[in-house]
């Protein structure tokens, strides 16, 4: 079946301990526009299980409600402390899972490889990340949702990654769940 | 609804990025009796996302088959090396997801707590903690089966944590998911 013609919808997370970031892209013949953005704030919530809890739901209603095609997640695969790692690495397991529960497509991407993409440099700052955003997307982002933008970001670095649109997209998609996926039809919904 | 005499049904799990051990067991008046055990081999799956889809649908279908009352998951907080506990903690995390989207009430333990719950000695050997089942569960342990003991004591850890049955049970309940679960009853399936 060709989907071609049928926009597709990428829908991009950064999966914090504190505040949970998330972008959602509409994309025709190669062209990104923007359907929504928001955070999710986290640190109201006591314990880590409630936060994952939260990340969790939160992840899933997003993902009823705006049907993407395919999942874009920014991953950090390293940092300084041992116990935020495991945090942050629990929070990504249960927004991966989220995803997986309802068999979408996995794609994930270190933050460098993302502001490489987006802005052309990995060492770009989140302003010059969200203002790049804008320019893409030819709207103007509202301040309050500046914790969205990495992931924001990230939709748009996959989107990039697969088309090959324009000289943005020049990173390596890190990794693919898709073949996985697709070679294994029989999972629980 | 008093459910007093129906027997609860605790599934015990170790989650880790090369093996993921299981064991279930079956309470009747705080008298522990193993249903299965078992040893999921992820080594064979060379990506990291292939492992976690292995947990989450391993787990998924363990709870559809035995349909625990409650989980216990075996929850090391710390560790030596970040990359490995950015995996574990992702892991982790995927497990409790499944669990999750099940509605299962999950309790994590920290190792050293599984091990004086069960053998009355925080520092206990694997094979000390495997004896101590053996006697508790009046069922021989097959070898095979060695690497699920930790998950089958992390049922049985939280069994002593909830019945205070014997003098076994000197733990603490480590964290409760149970109360938040119970408090937010509009939870996807």
């Amino acid at each position: 079946m060709n989907n071609s013609d049928k926009d597709k919808v990428i829908l991009g997370i950064d999966p914090g301990t504190n505040v949970m970031g998330y972008g959602l892209i509409s994309v025709k013949n190669t062209s990104p526009t923007l359907i929504t953005l928001g955070v999710i704030h986290l640190k109201k919530y006591e314990e880590h299980s409630q936060k994952l809890l939260q990340i969790f739901h939160k992840t899933l209603s997003i993902i009823n409600q705006y049907k993407p095609d395919e999942m874009a997640i920014e991953a950090p695969f390293y940092g300084k402390n041992i116990q935020s790692m495991l945090k942050l690495g629990r929070a990504q397991g249960v927004c991966l899972a989220a995803a997986l529960s309802k068999n979408i497509p996995v794609f994930e991407y270190a933050p460098k490889k993302i502001k490489q993409s987006v802005t052309g440099k990995g060492t770009a700052s989140k302003e010059q990340v969200a203002s790049m955003l804008q320019s893409i997307l030819k709207h103007e982002l509202n301040e309050k949702f500046f914790d969205a933008t990495d992931a924001l970001a990230a939709a748009l670095c996959h989107l990039f990654q697969n088309s090959g649109a324009g000289n943005i997209g020049i990173g390596k998609k890190k990794n693919s769940w898709d073949a996985f996926i697709k070679s294994n039809p029989g999972r629980v919904k």
